[in-house]
């Protein structure tokens, strides 16, 4: 039922006039998320597998042999190919009767559009602004995973603390983070962790290296679990063992733009107001234009669910959406600040889900 | 001067006409590893970022500002864009004065064909099966780099056995191989680990959940680095505790097959040779139609980096290609067996990049 929601939720978001919509994988990593957003799939790889999905909620799926075992998970209908003509001659067949057919251009190779070109008369058209739009918005049960895949790096992020110390490795720390998110059942890194310090802190997208720990130091850590299919994506930034009052200036300012923005969400508000209300907050002290990018993210089947809060974004926040706030202040050649959380866009506000504490912390 | 002949090498393949390649990223994880491949950038994300490569070696960049720092660590000049109307300018003005342009179909997002394809009069020429040939082919600084990636999941095969006993779960191997990994220098997990116990071995895409490890058990690992944006891919199946007999005779038999594909490869060879002489040591046993996948596939920066040894693939071996050996042995209900290596074709012979034990072990 929760899957006919989704496929539905999807369906009424199109504008245009569709008669069925057709998800087909690539070679990993290009896969599109959505076949696991409308199959609920937690495991399998399902290359070069595809979906079709109909009006009523309903859908059918065509696997390769080596898929039939997870994909025997979810209630959808199975087909099974042994090979490529199998599964041409099967997408052919479920494609001939519709005039129009939506599909993801945005998870969608150019070379798997032209493989179902070749195999209907019916004209592709792209639905990628609707799936995106309803993928932003999770139900009960992404909430809940979401939820786990949160606290999952929130426990790392406090537990990490007892790792860091003058003379560790930047990857050092991002293989225990790892570590500590995957012995609690993380199925992986959400993405490569990005850990930086000293000078490194200021390069926003740094991905850490084999730079050693020395007292004084920022330690900017950003990662995130892998946990059931979903994402969470947090960051925290620490200091080793001393500061300076430049630094606690630097990690105050950042700390009020995160809580100035939280303070802003609810349902209805516009996103591009919420990443002002936060770039005003650095504008207006001695960082002034330090923060270099955007406020956050939608997170969920992908690192990057869709659109976020950036200064042109004006779509309005809705109940279910799942975002990050991360402002940050980077000073080239001497260190960044970067506090990242996920939160929930609820009615009257937003609940927090990464409850790693955001408190000054020298260790 | 490598970049350049990386880049003169996919010319070289093009067979069609063709003025310059446009090579251009989407949102992670659709991100085309080429852009890799052609730059040699080993950190960074590049979303939204492309590169224009010219017949005489050439190329130009555009990227956004957060990829400023990590993109001098490249010799190819640089454009910087702050919003997508610079790009797009850029992107119009560079691809003005051509007439057919290149594109990988296979990396590239139906989204971003249509961008380019808005922004030029040239004719987009899909030359993906070009690109994929000139990556299969590894260089000296990628077998390098391939080695190192072989080398830190070996090493994590190895010691795993000391993590290994009743009572641990599946998940819990898995977060101890990628620590094993990550704390000698990768920079994360291939793909995630697949870490099937018991009858779940028997599922060839398995990957790993909370079942408990029992005395005679299969334990069959199946993981890999991710090493300076290059992937190895290894297999091991060990036994806990105890053996029967039908289990010993399974691992024979794929250690067998593995070894007679091994012994087979070299360059000139067809690769469907290779994936036939495995196949038949499984058919000639008591476990006849019981090896249900390909004997391997191309690896590198991708993990799956173009076509492989499969029934079907009649391209010939040629020296610096570096592919996966991994027969297996698959009995539902009861458990499998694969035995999975990375190997370097060479003139006469091949060269095993993955040095850990095959011999049978009973931990």
């Amino acid at each position: 039922m929760l899957m006919k929601s989704r496929i539905k939720s999807i369906f009424d978001k199109v504008e245009k006039d569709i008669d069925s919509i057709f998800i087909y994988n690539g070679t990993k990593p290009h896969l599109d998320m959505t076949f696991f957003y409308v199959t609920g799939l937690e495991r399998g790889a399902f290359e070069r597998c595809g979906i079709v999905l109909y009006p009523d909620g309903s859908g059918e799926m065509i696997i390769s042999s080596l898929e039939e075992v997870a994909a025997k998970q979810s209630d959808i209908p199975i087909t099974v190919f042994e090979n490529e003509v199998e599964k041409c001659n099967w997408i052919k067949e479920k494609l001939s009767s519709t005039n129009r057919i939506g599909v993801n251009s945005k998870e969608l190779t150019q070379k798997g559009y032209k493989e179902i070109k070749n195999l209907t008369n019916a004209k592709l058209v792209d639905i990628s602004e609707s799936i995106s739009k309803a993928r932003k918005v999770k139900d009960q049960k992404e909430i809940k995973i979401m939820k786990e895949a949160c606290k999952l790096a929130s426990e790392a992020a406090e537990e990490i603390g007892d790792y860091i110390e003058p003379g560790i490795k930047e990857f050092e720390i991002g293989a225990n983070l790892s570590y500590l998110m995957k012995k609690r059942g993380a199925a992986g890194d959400a993405f490569k962790p990005k850990i930086a310090s000293g000078p490194n802190s200021a390069e926003p997208h740094y991905t850490g290296g084999r730079r050693e720990l020395k007292k004084g130091d920022f330690i900017l850590m950003d990662f995130g679990a892998l946990y059931r299919q979903y994402n969470s994506d947090i960051t925290r930034t620490y200091f080793v063992g001393d500061i300076t009052e430049k630094q606690r200036r630097m990690y105050n300012v950042v700390f009020k733009a995160n809580k100035t923005a939280l303070e802003m969400i609810e349902e209805g508000i516009k996103a591009n107001k919420v990443h002002k209300s936060a770039e005003k907050v650095i504008n207006n002290s001695e960082f002034k234009g330090k923060f270099i990018h955007s406020l956050g993210h939608s997170i969920g089947l992908s690192c990057h669910d869709g659109s976020g809060f950036s200064p042109s974004s004006n779509f309005k926040l809705e109940e279910g959406m799942i975002l990050t706030v991360e402002p940050g202040v980077y000073i080239q050649g001497y260190g960044g600040v970067r506090i990242e959380d996920n939160i929930l866009v609820t009615k009257n506000g937003c609940e927090l889900l990464t409850h790693a504490s955001k408190d000054l912390k020298i260790i």
